[in-house]
């Protein structure tokens, strides 16, 4: 079954809002195993929300559209949708009374006049209430062809979505979707793909997609199936099959998983407690490690060491050192991350000092240059990497690097 | 002149991002003065996206297609471009050079084949060189139409049509549009809105149009006329008017200065020093500042304090406060400024504390309850705030208010 999704608003097509409610939709119907192969946004403007809505008609089986529905003059989505469909709008009494006393007792001592156009409905439609707003949902049905309306705030149309759109859809459609999500770390997504390219051609049930994070690659594994436990048996296979090839450079098989909580959750796992020392990421990395919540178990103090100095005080990076092969080097690197690890009485220390940019480079040491050291278990291990982009992007990579590194090194060091 | 927006992706048919890409390109159009009248999303499919592009061409002058440049077997968008509008795909030796030196010292021992595919150019299309990918842009022109390929993620579109495309679509557009920015800090949108209400009512050229960021809101006047001069001189009584309204709560009117840049720039006018001492926040807050290019110059060493224990060691909170009133309290916070800025020996601190959930909340300490303080010139300034969301959406609000706070502290004790 497929569906077309078709937003209506010209805040939409002047780039004023983002539009949530289109990946809202798109998500709630791939759950349903509904197919969505175009979604379009269109202004309220008569001719062209009826073009767009013949040529959805034409290509797809249910178009839902979404805004268009209010009060004012320049809302048509329904009397469009109404004409197009060849169905005469008339008055729904329930919805009336429902719109009256939604509106009663609110900030209109009477109701003004154009509220009532929400009380028309086109013929034999089926009325969606709307516990959140004054425009009921519609859906028509005409031809074998469905047209869902929904009011277009987000707060209307996601809970009438739910609560009334998705039961409807879902007795369309008997098929059950499941999804896996695998994370890898430390490849790029043409590696991730070379790596992978004959199971991704064999497979057509479940299908893979990559998806290119910064420093990440995220695999989905999609499933078509007859019941949840179908669902499941046809994925676990390829799951174990990625899981084989890719070993530790998958950091996890959960949706809702980052980086840093794997990472967080491997400190917990070994009872260890890290600290940071930061340079020119000056705090994201450690920012993001108490992103996690329950962070403060594995994590106490962190030190931004912006500063030569800084680096000497909290760290005590020997001046020689700093003399010798510079702030930016992987000496200084591993003296931070010892530093770091006795300075804060801890077990393991990730340090990070590169050059973001864009000052700061040298012909030895561009822009993007960047060392990464942890120390744990007495032993030191350093990176080097260079980085592209700009200073938020190179600062960006640095800490996923560093969160890997981290990862890696406690896997090498205590599993 | 018409433009359509096509954004080609199946993780935006599935609904698993959201499309930001679209939302920004459209501010961009509307702000060149171009008309946006469709925005399509299709997948990538060979026939579904021919047939996209052959009706955008039908209805605009120009088509601007986002993603699908990858260099994996599923990124057609060149490829049917160029079938569709009839030009063959040649190597160009220029971007297999910076391709080359782009990946070259990477993640790669060896450069996957499949990435000079992405060197592959249709004749005669103008190359938009990608400073952050791999991916070029590509703009063909033929028979009086447009298309400008750009690649999927947004930190390689957005520069790259602000730097390149934005000046190419410029010229094919008479009119000048300009327009100004005004950044404003520590109020809402609707209390702007009603600040400004008559002013936005009477304009219709320049526009004013508001939007809302975290923490912030950003006003764009922009105008509409012959010629630079002309749209400057429309702009310039509305920029006084609203600065005369909202006074120091505008932090800068320039587009592409960030609240933190602003804050360096004060640091720096009045030669202070800062440093963070940070509990929730745990490192943002000096990551943001330190994502200002030169901020070595006022910033040296931070603190990241998430246990007490760290915060009276490093920040010398007494125990007593700790004990009396909580970490998260105004006490610990003056605390925590005035310590910092005895142990980084500079001018100023700005110290965060609060409780970012979604655990640690007591009856009295509800989650999102936040003590931001700062200490110059002997003087400590407190504020408490009550956030809402989840705990990123907290602590990104923090990190706000923490600036915000640093820079009123600023304005009152030294200017």
């Amino acid at each position: 079954m497929i569906v077309e999704l078709v937003s209506v608003g010209t805040e939409l097509l002047l780039g004023n809002i983002v539009n949530t409610n289109a990946q809202f939709l798109a998500e709630q119907c791939a759950l349903l195993g509904l197919s969505v192969y175009h979604q379009v946004v269109v202004g309220d403007n008569e001719g062209r929300l009826a073009e767009v809505l013949r040529m959805a008609l034409g290509r797809s089986d249910v178009v839902i559209l979404g805004g268009g529905l209010g009060p004012t003059e320049d809302d048509l989505t329904k009397e469009v949708c109404a004409k197009v469909m060849g169905l005469e709008l008339v008055e729904d009494p329930h919805t009336r009374k429902r719109i009256e006393e939604y509106l009663k007792g609110g900030i209109f001592k009477e109701i003004p006049d154009n509220n009532w156009k929400q009380a028309m409905i086109p013929e034999g439609a089926i009325v969606l209430d709307n516990d959140n707003g004054t425009a009921p949902g519609l859906i028509m049905e005409k031809d074998g062809k469905r047209v869902i309306l929904l009011p277009g705030p987000p707060k209307e149309l996601c809970p009438m979505f739910l609560n009334q759109v998705s039961p409807y859809l879902k007795k369309l459609q008997p098929d059950v979707i499941r999804s896996q999500m695998v994370k890898i770390c430390g490849m790029g997504e043409s590696q991730v793909e070379d790596k992978l390219l004959d199971v991704i051609d064999r497979q057509t049930n479940p299908t893979i997609a990559t998806y290119a994070k910064t420093g990440e690659v995220h695999l989905r594994i999609t499933a078509r199936a007859a019941d949840e436990e179908e669902a499941k048996r046809l994925i676990k296979p390829v799951v174990k099959e990625i899981r084989n090839r890719f070993g530790d450079f998958v950091y996890s098989v959960r949706e809702d998983e980052t980086l840093e909580m794997a990472v967080v959750k491997l400190l917990l796992k070994y009872g260890l407690t890290v600290t940071t020392a930061e340079s020119c990421t000056g705090g994201l990395l450690a920012g993001r490690i108490i992103n996690v919540p329950g962070a403060s178990e594995v994590f106490r103090e962190g030190f931004i060491t912006y500063s030569n100095k800084a680096k000497r005080k909290y760290l005590e990076v020997s001046k020689s050192t700093l003399k010798k092969y510079g702030a930016v080097s992987g000496q200084t690197a591993r003296e931070m991350a010892a530093g770091g690890v006795f300075a804060a009485d801890c077990d393991a220390c990730v340090a990070v000092t590169g050059i973001a940019g864009p000052d700061g480079a040298t012909e030895e040491k561009p822009v993007g240059l960047v060392y990464i050291a942890t120390y744990m278990k007495k032993k030191i291990t350093v990176e080097k990497y260079q980085f592209k982009g700009n200073r938020e992007k190179v600062r960006e990579q640095a800490v996923v690097k560093a969160l890997d590194l981290l990862r890696r090194s406690i896997l090498e060091n205590y599993r």
